[in-house]
């Protein structure tokens, strides 16, 4: 068996169908040394149970994913969503400070689409700038980096307005990096031309919460959501992004999560064993071997 | 009935199981002004009957669909694609002679996606370059408009690697405006943040080879090639798109290019009296009724 390598974490999106417990238990046997999980699962298992677990499990804590959803009109559900957020920030704290030395108090953030019969992507643009601003002083007082996360434009209607780093970086600029910074997912960005230059652009300024490797491969999966691949399994270039991604300095965990109904259809210690093997084949030749910090 | 904007076109794609005298029955039929064809049907009907069939009809010419698929590696494919994109210049030339005043000669280029079994996307992207370098002279020399499209960022890796309109108009910078020029279409890039400056940047370096108009809406096709809407059935704010490509200048045809199982399975009389009704209220209220240019 493949010995994992020391940065790799395993996002619990992938092994979708576990509890808390059994995803520790599967990462865990598996030799991998960071998780993130999803606040479904951890609001199922309680937080403090949660929370328990990771302390005991020895693991890293990565991510938790997520807040955002909160591009609706200012109004009652929007203001729902900006509670909801407060919450996730409150597990984020709670659940990073439980994980081993190295754990990242960040909250993947994924802004939502266009609210319901709206074409009106520019002002729901400026709400989720909006959102974040509401949000910050409540992150930074719990310590919490909010990791606002630019999706693929096929999601731009539907889930994300936010579709390129540059967007992200642009409100994250209003804010301490430690209070407001970004998720770079390769499968949301390979396409974008000048992606190097936005990384670059996000390690200088010191904003990369997150890095996430997740392939692309078409055709796509009849729902789109669900189109992601083992790393190495598409078309994206690993080597060069991983790389792109190390010469900014980031030196964080390198997390995988992968929404695809056949990965979720797999035994979870097997989906797990066949991400450190993709990893291990695609991402880990460029990555160092330094200390997650 | 309503009495179509003078500035529309059909394009053929729209109501793809129609030959070439189909196609001009039914647009004509309509009181539409103007109509791009396909290849595969022109090719059908035979070039010299279809130029005498778009001379007859009265119709402009807008746009011939299309070129590109040129992404492979030097060698025999790439040469045969080479050699097919002339054979399309020159199709493209003789049907636009044959328009009425105001036909554009623009071949549209859809240019490949990544090579079987490829991760080089840059080395693909510098291909697409060398190949508008090839062909311009071609294209320069009957009098043709190469018109780079960007696709959406979701096609990126079987259709097209051009994914932005400023990588369009970088490469088209090489070349003179009535050379090499960019086709817009809202459906690829009404996700860009900076897309409304980016058509600035493409009419003021005189690129506009077409406006093309077509929806978006979620959930996507299974087959996300053939998700789009008529407009206005949408998400897209046509309101804002439209004056931004009326600002530049731009006088001449709005097309309506929409690939759908749906819309193919309408009898293409009732495809086309659709695409009238959606363009009168979500598209002809922008536009100028100036004569096209």
């Amino acid at each position: 068996m493949t010995t994992p390598h020391p940065r790799l974490s395993i996002n619990q999106a992938t092994i979708k169908y576990t509890t808390v417990a059994q995803a520790i238990d599967v990462v865990s046997a598996a030799g991998i040394q960071s998780i993130g999980l999803w606040r479904e699962q951890v609001q199922e298992a309680g937080l403090n149970e949660s929370v328990k677990m990771i302390a005991d499990s020895g693991l890293r804590y990565s991510t938790h994913c997520r807040g955002g959803w909160f591009t609706a009109e200012p109004g009652p559900a929007r203001q729902a969503a900006l509670n909801d957020n407060r919450v996730a920030i409150d597990e984020t704290a709670a659940l990073a400070a439980a994980g081993a030395a190295g754990s990242k108090a960040a909250l993947v953030i994924v802004v939502g689409g266009l609210p319901e019969g709206s074409r009106d992507i520019v002002g729901a643009r400026e709400r989720v700038r909006d959102a974040v601003a509401t949000l910050a002083p409540h992150a930074e007082a719990n310590g919490v980096q909010l990791a606002l996360e630019p999706l693929h434009p096929m999601y731009c209607s539907d889930r994300a307005v936010l579709s390129t780093l540059d967007q992200a970086l642009d409100i994250a600029a209003d804010f301490a990096p430690e209070v407001v910074g970004v998720t770079v997912d390769t499968f949301h960005l390979w396409w974008d031309p000048d992606v190097f230059d936005k990384v670059a652009r996000a390690g200088r300024e010191g904003r990369i919460a997150s890095y996430q490797v997740c392939d692309w491969k078409t055709p796509l999966a009849a729902d789109v959501l669900l189109s992601r691949h083992y790393p190495g399994d598409g078309v994206i270039d690993f080597a060069a992004f991983t790389k792109a991604v190390e010469a900014t300095g980031y030196t964080g965990d390198v997390e995988v999560e992968l929404l695809s109904q056949e990965i979720w259809d797999t035994d979870p210690a097997e989906a797990v064993r066949r991400t450190i093997d993709g990893f291990e084949r695609a991402v880990a030749p460029f990555l160092s071997n330094t200390p997650v910090s």
